[in-house]
């Protein structure tokens, strides 16, 4: 089967299905079933960033899924935020309403106040990779927006704003080596007031391309401040015995990761997926029956390589489409004259091809770092491409990242919207650019917008 | 902090605090917290028995959280068993009630129905690890019975009911393999039919002994035959293009893997941990800052050890508590004197101390096999010895396990439970033994009982 990526919305579809990530079928809207090999990468995806964030301090735990109503109430911005799209559910808890949660501040604060006492237990570092509910109203789409989705949040507490604001930047940090993992670019943003998170005093996200030039928020990194430690009490003692509320920080990553590789790195054959995200890296095509297809294996596997003999029945034809579709990194192909050389023949999924010699396969790395390489480049390329200014709003077009001036006022970002792209906000981490606002001509800072999904 | 397992249930309760495994005090009754250190062993376990159901030909998937109102009516027994204890949900999808799973065969199968269409298809073997909800009536206790529980479920589907019986002996031996690991023993039964799995053919399941004497039932496999795959749908086309109703297997086990490892092997200084189950393997305490305290770490975690240096401010006593209540199996202790001697000290969880070359910790393997092979067999011994024979029903007591003959009867059976025991079944596997049934006097088979959790 081959996909047309011209027509991306049907090919992302299509691919989702064919390679095995996702089945849409399932019975309840905005719930598809993450398939063998789809969960297989998200998993590979998420141990890689459980693995950064233990590395950078962070302890896994696991909390409930059910909330109490008081719980969501004690902040407000969250009550206000959340209510509208969480699942009730149909039984009470000594006399309170129960909640699925939304999202897990509620639920790990409520822990936090009790494991918080003393300025010895800061900073506290948790983190959770768990699935989450809304009951979204926008349309649902697999791996993008769904009423279940998949992730790993990350919440944090610190003795000092400064400290905090440290979190921030490794939290940004942490995230981009996940994405630069992935060969996926993208601008991480401060958001304007009225796109930032329930509670947080800012919110940093991430905004990636698609090919069909929407925009995909696929991180986000939130400072909190002390507004949700003062309801839910999170307080420390300090050194001078005053008990005072803590400063904290909180950030989540989902399934999306998982959509930006697929919809970013694909082609007409299906997936095409980064070394590190595979679950199976190498996949060999026998063409004979040598011992020798065993020990290439072997050999391989003792290198450290997600490897697979493929000895079905199957057309050797029919082998190639499977494992392209399926976006396997590198085959190898292994037939009597390779053998009689004493070497096989190699091609990536990106097309390169070559000889290796058996007794060389240990120097492989270097094609997988050049093919993760090749991948990462094409992206940023793209997101290069797609990246202009606008000095009237009439210049402002629909698809990729459009920057231009704006003074902040609500009503000017109106007029944005009004040409089809919402402001996504300042360059984290970049020294503010003055500009003239695109709408209303008065002073403002260089701010960048999308057409987002 | 010292505990003391003469009171089980208190020490159970203050361990499982005390080493860092779960918080109870999250406001929601059922549902505590996995701590970090909880939820790192539980990840051990699971990920051991996900690499044994992966050996096994099984694949990793993730199913949604909730389900229709009409899948869960679809089996007339799930409908039955489940629905007292379902948690629904304040919200409909096209018009039919939503609910949270109690157990995944109904979301499963739906999809099964759909992936499942010629004998080529099969065997399927899908596993996930999920936590599933159920509004228990009886009382809640943390890792043995709450609301939320974390699971395994694999659900396996065949062309013929002999293989899908060679399937339910693969079940037993991969959780065999889990538990030999973890140094539990148990007894396999096949389940009397009042104690079956609601819609199952036959269920066997794993009871194990606590210091108490009480019984946990920590796995259980059941043969479904047709019994799903009819109102299901789970259709395949056989070689006569008819289209005939496959033959099912599911089991299950779940967090009470942690349970039983706590309360067996802990004593009263905390836990004890075997040693694959370990989140940190060996714990190093410096008693001076020569470089060689890295260069051994450095050594043990390339010999594939989970290894830390505690180099906190904190007094030797305190390690060494802190670690013990912890279980980790191996403390290793680094003086001057044990350096001037190129050796160290090492003290295993279970008492054992020995002074060892650092030339030779290459084989500190042995240690942990030995450490592990006497965890076992403590526990093996624990239940031989509490294991008898009763003639009568005045003989049989609460506490362990105790053999006599059933006739089959449910009558006779309730008069074994006025006596504070549940028939459990015969043991799985074992040719059956013929004795006259213990309250009629009638022929009948040789069965157990327990006083259960």
């Amino acid at each position: 089967m081959q996909f047309s990526k011209s027509n991306f919305s049907e090919w992302f579809t299509d691919v989702l299905s064919e390679a095995g990530i996702m089945d849409i079928r399932y019975p309840v809207k905005g719930m598809p079933v993450y398939m063998p090999w789809g969960f297989a990468i998200l998993r590979k995806i998420f141990s890689y960033l459980e693995g950064q964030l233990e590395d950078a301090g962070h302890e896994q735990a696991l909390f409930p899924l059910l909330l109490t109503d008081n719980l969501l109430a004690k902040e407000s911005h969250m009550l206000e935020g959340f209510s509208p799209e969480v699942f009730w559910v149909d039984a009470e808890d000594d006399g309170r309403k129960l909640a699925i949660r939304p999202t897990s501040e509620t639920i790990m604060y409520t822990m936090y106040s009790l494991w918080v006492q003393s300025y010895k237990d800061l900073p506290l570092r948790i983190h959770q990779t768990v699935t989450c509910y809304r009951q979204e109203t926008k349309a649902t789409r697999p791996l993008i927006r769904g009423r279940e989705f998949y992730w790993n949040e990350a919440h944090t507490v610190h003795a000092t704003r400064e400290d905090a604001e440290k979190q921030i930047a490794a939290g940004v940090d942490i995230y981009s080596k996940v994405y630069n993992m992935l060969g996926i670019s993208f601008l991480p943003f401060v958001r304007p007031e009225f796109d930032k998170f329930p509670g947080a005093e800012y919110s940093i996200a991430f905004d990636t391309l698609l090919p069909d030039g929407k925009s995909l928020q696929i991180a986000t990194v939130h400072y909190l401040g002390t507004n949700f430690s003062k309801p839910y009490a999170i307080l420390y003692k300090n050194e001078k015995n005053e008990r005072v509320p803590a400063y904290q920080t909180c950030y989540g990553i989902s399934m999306r990761a998982l959509a930006a590789v697929v919809a970013v790195h694909g082609d007409d054959s299906g997936l095409v997926l980064p070394s590190k995200s595979a679950p199976i890296q190498i996949i060999i095509i026998p063409f004979t029956k040598s011992p020798e297809i065993g020990e290439i294996e072997f050999k391989l596997k003792s290198f450290g390589y997600r490897c697979r003999v493929d000895d079905s029945g199957r057309r050797a034809g029919d082998k190639f489409y499977h494992w392209e579709a399926k976006g396997v990194p590198m085959r190898i192909e292994v037939g009597e004259r390779e053998l009689k050389g004493n070497s096989v023949k190699i091609a990536m999924r990106n097309g390169e091809k070559q000889v290796v010699k058996i007794s060389e396969l240990d120097k492989i790395g270097s094609l997988f770092e050049k093919y993760d390489k090749s991948l990462g480049e094409a992206h940023a390329d793209f997101i290069e491409k797609n990246t202009y200014s606008a000095g009237s709003l009439s210049e402002i077009k629909k698809g990729g990242f459009v920057k231009f001036g704006w003074c902040g006022d609500d009503e000017c970002a109106g007029k944005v919207k009004e040409q089809g792209v919402e402001i996504r906000g300042e360059i984290y981490g970049k020294k503010p650019v003055k500009l003239k606002c695109i709408a209303c001509g008065k002073d403002g800072k260089e701010v960048y917008a999308v057409h987002p999904y």
